[in-house]
């Protein structure tokens, strides 16, 4: 697995922040607090807040450049989508109270894994967020079921890896991305066989493997964060 | 599990079609086969072909309308995506030839698994198509690796529940998606739980199920199309 | 003329819906009844309905596919306007009350006349609607002026063709669609000559035709639709 | 009928231009030669010119300011398509040669009839850009069929009235727009009862009228052209 | 310096009108009233007007002709901010009282200085509407701080021209745009060396010239205008 | 002025990057070497390269969010153009070969003066990526014309203030950013009066100080760049 590092409040004014790396990798993961909530909710009426992620890789994130046009494609939606489910399932929405947490993810270097580095990172500046508004008194207890983490795992060349570097990743025959609480819970399951399929076997071998990786995710976010 | 019904060549005039329906679910899967490859396929010289799907609701597919401008949203390019991939995994492209194969799966009725019905769908009218290619000699033998069949399984208020309905969907703690191979390889395994999370223990048995209700699925494609 | 055929409720979800077909010519119609009106009539403070059509093709409804993003093109638009203008005609809006429905005209599959297909059907969505508004005693009687049909007519080689197929309209020096009332009125006529000109004598001729292609539709839809 | 003011040439570096005027309505009107034809016509391997139009009203051309964005809506290309194909029913494509002529009409001030205008206007632009194509030696002759000539015509409580202003068109039971030949044959009728309906009787009635006041039109024509 | 025409009130049914020319580059200049603030006014609570500009070429504007979906690109976006602010910066824009005025410039002819063209242009137009509130008793006087004028001057081969062409803008290697009240104080200066660089020397030449320019232009509007 | 920090090689994969800081401002400056020159100098048939910036904000530089669909507007289009504009201005194209070198200018923390450090970090990556190009013999010398620096100058209730954070910028009355080689020739000035105007003695003494201002933003890129 390669190097964590977590630089906490990277913007200062933002209600919480963080620059996550995961080798290479390095996303800046930033909440915003906002004391409304999207339509759909007032719509339902339901006393209870929301959380949503928006990702984007930058232009040049990669060894070749994306045109900006292109930044906002499906993978991008498809990621988001998947980030902002994995942080609302580690969270009280009722508790947290009618407000809407935003965690921007934005890609500054890709190197295998962003996806997996939003959520954890996304999931320091949660937490940031949320001690602010515990701070200023606008909650009482920070509304979390557990800390939250994600790894990917696949096999190359009929090896299992943990944590696939952008190199692996393009080789893999399967690619798995796992979310998971501290408990072992299981938050998101994602194995896709690109060309290729796998056993049932190799999938248990894979969650296997991941939650050791979910294990050292989370103790350098406890690390960081000290106790929630 | 919901009644399955597929009326094949739905559209006589393209290279394959067929209306699925999963109970209330009803999906048209149109099979165009082009003789080019994507640009991103020219620049990388590689003697293959390549498929690919385009899901969409229809505006009146739901009880509520959708604005046409909403069809094409991020949940929309994430299924396109899914049943893409998912397509891909049961053939050999480099066999298929330099040519593209685009499945539209148009959803007429949503109640319920219209992005497993694609895929079973998009199943038969992607060999219907290869079917038309063998005939017309642009291709030996149908490319395929197997039968690909999927299903969705969940827990609502703690019972498993296998192909959910929207009723079920809307109410699930845990909704997972299964794509599988008739050898029973996976192709995809999407576990997502929505505000919840759930154990090993309960992703193995509802893989277990899976199997069932695909081995169902992939029974009545076989029935239909005969052998390939 | 072409075989019609009229599948009433085809969305039993929808309040009015009609698979209507002409010939090979193939279109879902959907009506959708929502119980406010469109910002520039509430700005006027006029205490009555609205009525709106959207055409769309369907990517595989031609032999060739076409693109998603070039569904709603300039034809479209320019369809979707005549639809909506059409169906206003034969209804009295002060008495539909401060309601919208809108008329989803969905090509399935097209070989000419596909907008007069859309009048057609869409009339039967219509009317379906509005009996349920009546039965739900929303409104006391249907605001209908009469049944409504439409029908292509023009000139190949100097013969006149009603009903036009698409093999027929490529090749058609004029091409005219009118729509009428059970009562004979007119509603719509739209001659077109593309890179020709016709007599009024023509003209004349095409009128009388195309009563005798509306009277057989509207008797069609006198039979799927009973009494109104 | 309104007053016809014809301003040739209003932009002396196009290949044609004037400004139309008919009574308040005023419609600058612009031909481009460009030696190339669309996409669609290289496909076909054609040897033929083409003809095109873009219709656009000017933000403040209306008693009330239209936003930019909404310039370019369902009317204007409804709109763009009817001048365009009026303008190609007059000429000999096969004569133009391999060259594409865009005629753009861009509405100054908007008092009803800038539809028709617009085919007034761009038929002295048109002629004008062929008028340098001869006098530049690529084309022989004129490729003409006769001038062409555009009115509108309806009725307003009951009473005929030819060439509507914008007070009038706004009250009207029936709207009518007539293209024609200098020979009286026809190019485009489009009669449209918005809410209402029209006799057979009526419509003859409108054309009578119309082909009276088309021929005003092609005699000033006649006069700021001379022969072609 | 190239002659100045200005033709007042051009659209009679507009708040303030006015065709503005320089040498051959035409524009016209619409002022639109109305009744409310933008919403980012709104939210501050300020107990103020608000002016803005929107400019644009027109599609055969330039010897080659703009598709008009290249209309409002950066250029264009860039101009309506500076046409906007410039005329804020001449307005008391608390004794406007709560509306705005939109300032349409759009292009009929471009042979360089579009953007001075406009921002004089624009003034006239301005005036007028302030003028027909004056009148309609909504404001008492003419919050005006002055007269406002703009030019472009530059070097071309190392010899300063003022109010540049079209083709002398083409081959300048400095331009500036001055914007200057009558008072002789300065509210916009844009030097800009394509590909060049200028020295304070040049620069103060070239505010000078400008000066004598603007001088100009704004006697020009106050023949124009009257006393304001 | 405030603190400048230069980290140079951000972006270790790319061919030019630096993390940028002006105070609490922050941008991330990127360059991308292509072997290919834009359609229109294609078209041109120059022998030259091409130099262009895109400057954008992310969505949490500020102290509110900013929704990414926000985030390329007229405002940033108009910075882009600036950015690439000064960065032309130091370079001689011819000697630069047929290439494009795109600077990424995203702002990380917005606290005022975003477009000058974008200029002067924009700078930075351009040098590195030359030196690149240098070493990879792609070109034999570095063909900049001189050190480019940029700073703000406005003033703040009648005090002059070089380099303006936001808070001083939100009440400037004046506000003027000047682009300069290191040997004093100037490459863009833009002096804007928003609501205000200011007289040619004003305009001198912005221009005087902004100088001393660059000369301490260039000694300290030539302290982080070396020799060029």
């Amino acid at each position: 697995m390669r190097k964590i590092t977590i630089v906490k409040n990277y913007l200062k004014h933002a209600e919480g922040s963080c620059m996550f790396s995961l080798g290479e990798t390095k996303v800046l993961c930033v909440a915003t607090v906002e004391e409304k909530v999207p339509p759909f909710m007032e719509a339902d009426k339901k006393e209870q807040g929301w959380i949503t992620a928006e990702y984007s890789m930058m232009p040049r994130s990669c060894p070749t450049r994306i045109s900006r046009k292109k930044l906002q494609n499906g993978r991008a939606q498809e990621i988001s989508r998947l980030v902002g489910r994995s942080l609302r399932a580690c969270v009280d929405l009722e508790k947290l109270g009618k407000r809407t947490i935003t965690i921007d993810c934005d890609v500054i270097r890709a190197d295998g894994g962003t996806r997996t580095a939003s959520i954890n990172g996304g999931f320091i500046a949660l937490v940031l967020a949320l001690k602010k508004l515990q701070k200023a008194k606008l909650i009482d207890s920070l509304p979390l079921k557990g800390f939250l983490g994600a790894i990917s795992v696949g096999f190359v060349e009929n090896k299992m890896v943990l944590d696939l570097s952008a190199k692996e990743d393009n080789v893999a025959d399967i690619d798995m991305n796992v979310v998971m609480l501290d408990n072992g819970d299981l938050v998101e399951v994602q194995g896709t066989a690109e060309g290729h399929t796998f056993s049932r076997k190799a999938l248990d071998k894979m969650l296997d493997s991941a939650k050791t990786g979910i294990t050292k995710i989370i103790n350098a976010q406890k690390k960081s964060l000290g106790k929630i």
